[in-house]
């Protein structure tokens, strides 16, 4: 099951060529990384961080920037996880503006870690068992 | 050739986990990026985008996190060209911090475009010249 | 009549303290501004800034830091016009958090420029309109 | 004695109106703050915040926007103490750009805190000796 959120692109986005400055598509994915947290397991991202201390750290990054993004877009962000391990697991973002052009792909693989030690720890089962349910399926084209 | 740089992790790049939040390395890179034209081609970047109305738009980013970066670290960036076409250029990037960790690694591929349109343009000659003199070399480990 | 709009505090607003690094709160702030402009006058303000050429540059601001905002609070902004010119206004802006503590005010004056010579310009009739539906009115306490 | 200071406008800093989005400036500021401390102390902030468990939140801000900071500028930020009291202390920032033009001055009251308890806590010695070096002179015109 995608998770799907929307968002505009605000005018602190945008750079003097009138397009989104790329490292703040990175800030837009994580504002939509964190607003999902409450449909894949009734919990916030602050109570994940705080209450839990766990987060979820980037190892590997993946984007490819398909089309400008530019002021006033209204973004869809489709998220999905093509994998789901152990300690680690794999997000797909798909930015898509308001005219349903892609935008933005990007594939990003995230450790799960005590906030205290920043060690890995495994997934605990009440959220692995939230993510399972947005894992990609096989040729899913959401 | 390498370009190398060196700048510190200032307070605003740092997240509640005492960490630097992932898309201000993006904006550090960027931070790089920007100063590596004066010894590339003599000009300053905002010549280049002002004056020359060039800009470099991202393609494609592929990025590894290797170590964490924390509020008042020196990075060092070492920065090569592994790729130089006729409209597009990739650029490497390694961070290391002042132990001589390495913190990040990122490949980023850019397109040479005009800044009125927006539209690719072939890399103008004195650039391409100043660019190739950093063309990462066979076995190169810098 | 109080503007009022509500939002969260993100991940990307917190420092290593825990609590919004302030020049974010400023960004918060002119995310407020920008949400207000349907309400006022029925347009968005891209549509303000791109197709009427019209911008509001800051001239003077005053803040008041009252209280911290942390990770997840919900911001509830009111904002008010204590002062409309014929070129400037006055925005008003209060803060409260999800315990309807005060955590922040700020008075920001602003110039109408035309965004093609940044000079400043009567604000139009229209927008003028909407701004004096939003005036502070005296012992308001909304 | 004034302490000053240089820094370029970079390219993130400035909006798509092609001058520096104003809680950037705020961030540029802080961004010089912390550059001040090797010289008012002979400790670096870092160390201040995390070794020493000292912090200097804000409380009041008043700013004045004088001229617009554009891409590629060379601030020269002079930074004077026109306040030290027991817990807080009052900065005073003036921001000229290249052609020695006055863009921004701010004047920001801070609170000496504690940072594990964020409670206020008188300024340390050592600290004090090195921000009276640092006071405003009656007349003062750096």
């Amino acid at each position: 099951m995608v998770l799907e959120l929307e968002r505009a692109v605000e005018f602190s986005m945008v750079d003097l060529a009138n397009i989104a400055y790329y490292p703040r598509i990175y800030d837009l994915a994580h504002r939509f990384f964190e607003a999902t947290w409450p449909e894949i397991c009734g919990q916030t991202y602050p109570h994940v961080l705080y209450e839990r201390k766990i987060g979820f750290p980037l190892l590997r990054i993946e984007s490819s920037f398909h089309h400008p993004l530019r002021y006033g877009d209204i973004i869809t962000a489709k998220i999905t996880i093509p994998h789901l391990g152990n300690t680690s697991l794999t997000w797909r973002y798909r930015f898509f503006n308001q005219e349903g052009t892609l935008v933005w792909t990007s594939t990003q693989t995230t450790v799960c870690v005590d906030m205290d030690s920043m060690e890995p720890q495994p997934i605990p089962d009440d959220i692995r068992a939230g993510l399972q349910s947005h894992l990609e399926l096989e040729g899913e084209d959401a």
